[in-house]
């Protein structure tokens, strides 16, 4: 362990600094409890106090000595930093620091940098009306919400990505530090290619608490701390102390090693000489007490360093005086007359250490990632579409063309870096590998003669972490980039509270004037519940469309393309859009292509609609047969063919959901359909038999609104099948063609006397399959080559 | 790093070893490609071969080299030991270990311990009908499903906690090892205590592969690799090498080194002198080929040691003729002749290795917990009741009231040592402190004075992870036991996908007849939506019950109890029950007690039911009133007192629902209820406005079949809010009291022009409210005070 020793600050400096930590201290704890009397010009009365006490003071005087330390190295050393924010909860610190260095003002220009807009700052803190007490996106110069922990270092990593001459300092809670997502992104060092990435510098933060407990990496030694950040690969500094004057020698002194560090690993990594290699980048370990400058004892308990500093350390300060001088006493401790003149304003001693403009970490461009948003160079897409002379005939595969797609747009926007593909261990058996003629996979690890793709500038990103894929890809994004996250369906559902946590992000920004949209967080979900041939049931999981639906309409986007046209169209769509969640469910197995590339445009432009090739219905259906997805739609499709076949006086029509949100009402979803559309599409009086790719109930929850819905009848997956053949798993979830030919019969009422064989025929026909592939193993020959006969068109 | 060196077996135990391994191995490979022909007693035909090749052989030789050689330990040391399989798509292990040993034939009869039985066992592996090809419920032995990764060593510590005879060895694949949950999994062992606890013993089988890539871990060398594993408190030993004879005296070697060493570690924690103090626990890292003892090369690509191995390496053995010699040279470098007599049963020398009865992995009681659970001794609910003398007048904590119940809970079952409490640091804010009376806090990490409630042998878990937690649990509820996960209720979705998981689980052991029902899993979710007061936006989400209801109904149910009483009863229920996973979902915070205990008894009881104190219908209602979950229905009543004051002739009947599955239909669950009562209680033809706790739309997803449901009005979540006061968070997601009412007037067609006045009043009162709250930041106290009034009873 690098033990820093020096003490780099002269006295002045050393005043300064510590000038400017209490500042920001000082109005943490006014943002925690005044409403009024700011400055305190007046002895402290109830009514300057907030009736409701809601904050969190433990972490904020270190997050408030780390950005006092980090404003001495951006002057120095003309930085461009991020300053990732782990420990959320120190929401007062983040706010306190924008505010002194100018960057709140500039985003919300009623809060002015004097004593009223110090008042607006304190009472709009953990307010109605005003901003959460964890930094959200309310917050300049952060792309990590402090809401759930566990995200701010594959966060970093992911803003550092191809960003060569920023610095991302990411301070770690050691609570944080205990979620499982965080303890495998320390591991993010193997895919940071010092030569065209940027550095993170992580700072643990060991406070020593959570809410209620210690934390584990504050009570396991100094030997085995130092130990496990060696094995994650990282050469740690530790810091540790709780006299400010000591501590400020040894953060300053630690982060200027830090910083000599980083700029000789990329020095060295930027040469021309340099041979690709992983450096130990340097960390720091702070160790300083939680609850520091705060009340020692509050009512003859310890606070300082101990978990009883988490939130308020006094509480009845409207009721009790004692807590009201004992709080009066704490606010003057940082002698505030020193710190802001008599208007409010930060004294020049203050403003003299804030970097200038863009400089300042609050107005990072790069935390305002939109600013800084270059549209991507997008491939022709009618060039990769795979040909269709006549529908349902040929197979296509949907990935696999997309990955040609995409193995174009690295190329195109290789110049600017700013597109990346990130999977977790599967971009190779989700089809996607053409693009790795275009780029490689990030991989900074040992490598051996066997190794295939791997790169230090690969532009993929591949480990077994959902978690951390989703997390790098945010950070890339919320910093400007662009990206596509491929991922098993079922286990994509990983990331559920990280999409949700994403999507609150993105309402909120969408409400806030400062912040530029971002480009759109696209999932590409393939290997999905219908073809987990060998892998059976664990695998089988649609319900991510359910999870994210859940979500602001505004926000949220669902695609299932039918095949490898309408994919291209989609994904060549979605990789436009700003502020948004796309999720994408795609096959990666061979299978028919329906629409020619015009078609595929015209339908996916509009999302749902008619297909006039597999209708025979004149306008005035008997049944409506709809589906959404690639395997449901197959199965509709050869449902119409045996019923073309057995009643071919039946009137059907065919109605395919690309955009699954259409379905939704107008005034609920920006691409809902307006009433009078669906009800043309789907009738009000005819049954629609639906074939759905998720859950059943969904297609009720989107729709129960619509005038129709009672005559909707919906097959998905009910949770059945496991480890069996493609169609044996449709089957037995009642959403195979036969089954849907008799629920044709069933629910038209005219058919239900006069299909009798019809429906006998379809049933035996489950029958003979389901005993077949028990001997044989495999799906039928007249099932598993089934293709659309062009006989049936119109 | 501890480097084993001896060679501790004889020549002839190597070689029976050796056979062994062979055996299991050959049995592996059979599964993967074998239909018939099964000893090879004839040459391999095309007809031998399964049509589709759907496994994993990659990691299964190390799996089946780990079972071979604790066999021999347990067989030493007459150990009771579990074995967990990270790397899950290694089934074909699992099963031939376990059918060797005779543990799958007592499973299953009619897989007879001979070639008939053998013919079976490799036909239904990745076979319609069979089993699935990675580790599942269906394998005896198992209690880690090998589907999703990244569990294996949270229910390992799980299954060895309050378990001290019992050493679970947990075989962690090096893929595995990057998802976040088994990253911070390696710091169970700060949890556990070696007095009363078993012991884990980690294998971390390096085999330096995933699908297509290389692991982290394999490539990191083996300082970082062993500095990594002693910063998490562990003392490794490396095995390493591609020579079988070299391999099993080293595996062996380090076999016997940990096992002395886990052996001494618990001889002195359980002497009388021992202090409670941390040790340093034995693991191995295991490094040996992918693949290995599988082709080296086929069609000139390397496949053993490299990622080609991790499925099936000879594709085409149906069609290509040299892939099929090649397979068969293969099968018959194990020389299966040596290994079966002419039956196919296991020689002598191989059943000689077996440990005795339920010594045999795949026979271990713990793994099917149910054999083993204990019902808790329960203690009498009503006594815990908060006293109710009239509805809605007083306030109750209910969560703390639950704490006292399971205070005593502890106590009851503290000689049995089968009940525990997990949470991620909540415990005290979740007001469940009343348990720290009866059991600490498990916490074998350093101490410090002013610590409280830490003890090596408590039984509450606390670990800044929801991975960590619910992975503990499941793996004690897998064993047999009982427990509670205490979880703020948005964060919860942190576990989604494990909770898929352990739900698919529950429905596969039901349909198993020697799986006998372990407990169920109990969720406790608080800090809800409706009370995120300073936490805000980020930490609002109510969705984890939309997720859960996705599962088999058979599994799920989802309780709201209003009140203390309520949620007394509903738990003490839950921890009677089996085989389920319980949803329950209550506030922390002071609120109004609606039913006494007799009430509150008989209401739970039924599920749902009209609170007649606040109806007056008279068996006619013009409107009703429903309400689920605690902020909801104080909502509701409140909105009923405004009516009842506003529009005195109204007839209103107010329905609660506690057990949110009787909305349901009877045929959709078990506990839906039959059409017929669910028309008496909502009528079919009049309002009902729907106050829920979560998103709204699930009360239509669950209703949509029902009558009435055209008359539904449901409010819930919308995703609206952030800090703010309690009541301003409903209006703002229009579930607040006025907006209820407004929402009766609009809906009730008499009303429309007859309650114009009211509506105005109640349409002012929550602009008014709006303004006040704003500028004071708190609630009008008219609401705050609010309180049900007994006059409006009937």
């Amino acid at each position: 362990m690098q033990q820093i020793r020096t003490r780099p600050l002269g006295a002045e400096e050393l005043v300064d600094l510590d000038a400017y930590w209490r500042a920001a201290n000082y109005l943490s704890v006014g943002q925690i409890y005044l409403l009024d009397n700011p400055l305190l010009s007046e002895p402290l009365r109830a009514e300057h106090l907030k009736p409701r006490l809601l904050g969190h003071w433990g972490t904020t005087p270190g997050l408030n000595l780390i950005y006092a330390h980090l404003n001495r190295v951006i002057r120095q050393r003309e930085l461009s930093m991020l300053y990732v924010t782990g420990p959320g909860h120190g929401g007062p610190a983040l706010v306190a620091n924008t505010w002194l260095e100018g960057s709140w003002t500039a985003a919300y220009p009623t809060t002015t940098r004097d004593a009223a807009g110090m008042a607006r700052l304190f009472k709009q803190f953990s307010f109605p009306g005003g901003i959460p007490s964890h930094v959200a996106a309310d917050v300049p110069g952060s792309i990590n919400e402090g809401g759930e922990l566990g995200y701010s270092l594959s966060h970093a990593y992911g803003a550092a990505a191809d960003n060569p001459d920023l610095v991302v300092a990411c301070v770690v809670g050691d609570g944080e530090a205990e979620t499982g997502p965080l303890a495998t992104s320390w591991h993010a060092n193997k895919f940071l290619n010092p030569a065209a990435d940027g550095a993170v510098l992580p700072i643990l933060h060991l406070n020593g608490y959570k809410i209620a407990n210690p934390t584990l990496l504050a009570r396991i030694g100094d030997d085995e701390l130092t130990a496990l950040f060696r094995g994650y690969g990282y050469e740690p500094c530790l810091v540790a102390g709780s006299e400010p004057a000591d501590v400020h020698q040894a953060l300053a002194a630690a982060l200027d090693h830090c910083l000599d560090r980083i700029a000789e690993i990329q020095r060295e990594a930027r040469s021309a000489a340099a041979t690709p290699a992983r450096p130990g980048w340097p960390m720091i370990m702070l160790r300083t007490p939680k609850g520091w400058t705060g009340p020692r004892t509050v009512d003859g308990d310890q606070i300082e360093d101990t978990w009883r500093s988490h939130q308020v350390p006094l509480s009845g300060v409207r009721t009790d005086d004692d807590h009201r001088r004992q709080l009066e006493s704490w606010l003057r401790s940082y002698r505030p007359e020193e710190l802001f003149d008599a208007d409010g304003r930060p004294v020049e001693r203050l403003l003299a250490q804030v970097p200038r403009a863009e400089l300042r970490m609050g107005s990072s461009p790069h935390a305002n990632g939109g600013l800084l948003t270059r549209d991507l160079v997008l491939p022709a897409v009618a060039e990769y579409a795979v040909p269709v002379k006549s529908p349902g005939v040929e197979d296509g595969e949907p990935t696999k063309a997309f990955g040609v797609y995409l193995r174009d747009a690295f190329e195109l926007n290789a110049p600017y870096r700013n597109l990346r593909l990130f999977g977790p261990d599967e971009t190779e058996s989700n089809r996607l590998n053409a693009v790795y003629a275009a780029t490689g996979k990030a991989w900074l690890a040992d490598r051996k003669p066997t190794d295939e793709h791997l790169a230090p500038d690969g532009r993929v990103l591949e480990v077994l972490s959902e978690h951390l894929c989703q997390g790098w890809l945010e950070g890339y994004l919320l910093t400007g980039r662009h990206g596509v996250f491929s991922s098993y369906e079922a286990f994509v559902h990983i990331v559920d509270s990280m999409v949700n946590q994403h999507a609150k992000w993105l309402k909120t920004i969408n409400r806030l004037e400062w912040r530029r949209p971002i480009p759109s967080l696209n999932y590409l979900l393939t290997s999905h519940v219908w073809r987990q041939d060998h892998n059976g049931f664990s695998h089988q999981d649609p319900g991510f469309i359910d999870h994210v639906v859940n979500k602001k309409a505004e926000v949220v986007r669902v695609y299932l393309p039918p095949d490898a046209n309408t994919l291209l169209s989609t994904m060549d769509h979605c990789l436009q859009t700003r502020n948004q969640i796309n999720v994408v469910v795609a096959g990666k197995q061979p299978q028919p292509s329906w629409l020619s590339w015009e078609a595929a445009a015209l339908h996916c432009a509009r999302g749902i609609g008619v297909w006039d090739f597999a209708s025979n219905d004149d306008g005035d259906p008997d049944v409506v047969l709809a589906c959404a997805g690639d395997v449901p739609t197959m199965e509709t499709l050869a449902a119409v063919s045996l019923l073309r076949e057995h009643l071919p006086d039946l009137r059907i029509r065919v109605v395919n959901v690309v955009d699954l949100m259409r379905l939704q009402g107008a005034t609920e979803h920006p691409h809902g359909l307006p009433d009078a559309e669906f009800d043309a599409l789907f009738t009000t009086d005819k049954p629609v038999i639906f074939a759905y790719h998720g859950y059943p109930w969904l297609i009720h929850r989107l729709t129960y609104r619509r005038a129709g819905h009672d005559n909707l009848h919906v097959r998905g997956y009910i949770e059945e099948g496991t480890t069996t053949t493609p169609f044996d798993m449709v089957v037995q979830n009642n959403l195979d063609r036969y089954h849907l030919a008799m629920d044709v019969i069933d629910r038209v009422p005219a058919l239900r006397t006069r299909a009798v064989r019809a429906r006998q025929y379809f049933a035996d026909q489950r029958t003979r399959h389901h005993a077949y592939v028990r001997e044989h193993g495999e799906d039928l020959p007249e099932v598993r080559d089934w293709r659309w006969s062009d006989d049936l068109g119109q």
